[in-house]
């Protein structure tokens, strides 16, 4: 159960992965879960946040541009990011953003 | 039903709106309705994307930073504002992010 991340104050990076899923779970469940833990344990991550209507929207927060690289080029995230072009999106667009404010309640 | 929003080539900016709600609808489905519908009427606005289950996620994008400030001043939208504070939204937090790249399928 996603809840709002805790980041620190600004400037920090965000990525927004917005998805579309295919018919199926085909193994996605528990590959999703698996790399919310693995993204965890990055240098760099900062929190994620989730939400999936017909829409899925997830956000990543990262310290550093470097950061998500090295997330992107990790080698057990790209056999999932293979799976999900072949196999779990119908559509997606990923979205790489820095930070310069927030604020909330 | 939200959908991948078409925006354009970066850079652009995205506000990540992250909440989670109070109990009962209390007119918060029209007013998040009729929110889209004014958002998408201002100038600078490029699309908004929107997924809840128990975290509410919506991004809006926007062709500037005076396009979001223009926004955030908007007579209704303040007076919508207003009651998310006092009746909607246990939590939130709101990021504003410049989008430097993008990619998808």
């Amino acid at each position: 159960m996603s809840e709002i991340a805790k980041t620190p104050d600004p400037p920090y990076y965000a990525v927004i992965f917005s998805s579309h899923r295919t018919e199926g779970d085909n193994g996605y469940t528990e590959m999703a879960e698996r790399m919310v833990e693995l993204a965890s344990e990055q240098p760099g991550f900062l929190g994620i946040e989730s939400a999936r209507e017909n829409l899925g929207i997830t956000v990543s927060y990262w310290a550093s541009l470097e950061a998500i690289s090295n997330w992107k080029k990790n080698a057990e995230h790209r056999a999932a990011q293979r799976l999900g072009h072949r196999q779990w999106y119908a559509r997606f667009r990923v979205r790489v953003a820095k930070v310069e404010r927030d604020y909330g309640i």
